[in-house]
């Protein structure tokens, strides 16, 4: 089924006041994770809503609790995310190196002992929009085994890169570590069908693309094997260094994920001339005129995005209709908003 | 055959000052160039020293020109490298990368029009001497197909990040993009062996771990799949952009891989306080500690670096006879210096 994006947006915010968030932060919070649907990564937005919910009901999130500065370098700030709500603090702390870049250049904050941001892609398309390049990466607990071992130690820390354009279509590069995630794992299983390459290791150590396998020996696949183990062990040490806060290692001494680490990078907007926009669109021309394997052309990362926001705008945003009404139920909203039912 | 890193040092100095080099550069890039030989990356060290001097001949590096500061905005630089050497206009940007960091807490250089700097790790280990976390990362020519086409567009774009241990026995991550360099997949076929994991696609579109047959498709694989393509098309338009370099679709347009565009990245040493390099510890310790596949220790990204380079500095560093000895008749050394010849 579908429903208007403002009434998405609506019905979750008031779940949010239910769960003790002020009005106007449940409705910034409530616009970050309905924009997730919005722009087509359901994995992200509502799906996970319950989940969110839970982490508030265990206590890994402080509703009310605000991001706070603890030290500033120039170009690099510190802050504590003091449990607040990712999303929330995400937004706050990337809205923050933006005006840093503006005096610097470059400007960083580096968030300790935060909540989950749900989609590293918002904060980079966030900068994006202010016309800055812009990267964000954060740490997880551990879910990954390091080349070489089969015992979890390392994070599918996600990573977001974007390039602004001028007409708001922007380049933006958005993935975690891990090959697949666990959710696209469990859910390939589930249909039993195997995935389109290997996706991790058997318990025989064999590389395989039965999701199953995979969820038993726990063993998925970071990319590129060896090098996204490597690059799975700096990025955390990175984002754990210059914000004070929890490595992948100590997040895993923890019952659940919370309190994590993570990095906000955005570039003066000013750096991008003239020439340095025409050269983003020639690459994207460029890259549409590769050859195509199957006929489909090829897409620039992000591409998708634009093109998904506005349908989703006209037709209303797909969501599922458990969670949907589960969330009705609990917001006090009635479902008198929904624009019709769709076979998705 | 191996021979003392001095003598490797004097020789490829010796050579670089025949090709134009005065004696002082001469020697700061010869220790460059060793040093790879010295840490055990012998692919980007004396073997590819043929190639550099071959890239003088055509005009392609200029052993004379130093890198410019074009424009400065407070932690970001940029700056053109005038086609001088790769490795000294490299060492040069990222030794300035330090000092900016001082000042910003962070400090960048972005660098246009520069020559292949050999190894990128080579730059995030010097910061790290420096007590400084970094990040270097270049673009190359168009040699991998993006997602879903089968015609080179991108980039297999060297990245290096790296952070400082108090022992000197930093954690460096340094790969490219390609999940195996076309240098991997012609030796692999040469010795009629197969890839250990699947490296690309054959001509009818199947993934194949026979190099032979990803040499003829030319489609290698980038880590990660899409990821990969993702990552390089972002990287790649960061790097151009910062510097308002060539971007990999305009060095597509040239008959050589000249004019590159690079961007180095350090962190303020004081960043990290005495917490943050236990952490480091910690982490390292409990990567050692994870239960290995085959009973081999799980190693640290850049674990085996330093180990190598005691042992090559007592014991001299491994080189190609062939090519050791065609550049002492180039430099006009006699062969007396080696220490005798092993069986590697």
């Amino acid at each position: 089924m579908r429903v208007p994006f403002e009434n998405l947006c609506r019905t979750i915010a008031s779940c949010l006041v239910v769960y003790g968030f002020s009005e106007d932060r449940a409705a910034r919070c409530a616009h970050l994770i309905a924009e997730n649907d919005l722009v087509g990564v359901a994995s992200h937005g509502l799906n996970r809503f319950p989940r969110f919910l839970e982490w508030i009901k265990r206590g890994w999130t402080d509703p009310q609790a605000c991001a706070i500065q603890q030290s500033s370098q120039g170009a690099i700030e510190r802050w504590d995310g003091c449990l607040g709500p990712g999303p929330l603090n995400a937004e706050q702390c990337m809205s923050r190196a933006v005006v840093l870049s503006r005096e610097h250049g470059v400007g960083i904050v580096a968030l300790r002992n935060t909540s989950h941001w749900l989609r590293a892609g918002s904060y980079a398309w966030q900068a994006a929009e202010h016309g800055c390049p812009a990267l964000c990466v954060a740490n997880t607990e551990p879910n990954l085994p390091p080349w070489g071992s089969i015992e979890p130690k390392l994070g599918n820390n996600p990573l977001a890169l974007s390039v602004p354009k001028r007409d708001g279509r922007h380049v933006l590069y958005d993935g975690a570590l891990s090959q697949f995630s666990y959710g696209t794992l469990e859910k390939t299983a589930r249909n039993h069908t195997l995935l389109p390459i290997p996706g991790g290791y058997d318990v025989k150590g064999r590389l395989t693309d039965d999701p199953a396998e995979i969820l038993i020996s726990r063993r998925a696949l970071p990319i590129g094997y060896w090098k996204g183990s490597g690059l799975s062990i700096l990025l955390d040490l990175l984002v754990t260094l210059l914000s004070a806060g929890r490595s992948t290692r100590a997040l895993g001494e923890r019952e659940g994920e919370y309190g994590v680490s993570q990095l906000f990078v955005a570039f003066d907007a000013s750096l991008l001339n003239l020439a340095a926009k025409q050269e983003i669109e020639r690459t994207i021309d460029d890259l549409h005129s590769a050859r195509p394997v199957d006929g489909v052309p090829v897409r620039y990362p992000g591409e998708d995005l634009y093109r998904r926001r506005q349908e989703n705008l006209e037709l209303g945003v797909p969501v599922d209709k458990e969670i949907w009404e589960s969330i009705l139920k609990t917001g006090g909203h009635r479902a008198d908003d929904r624009i019709g039912v769709d076979s998705r």
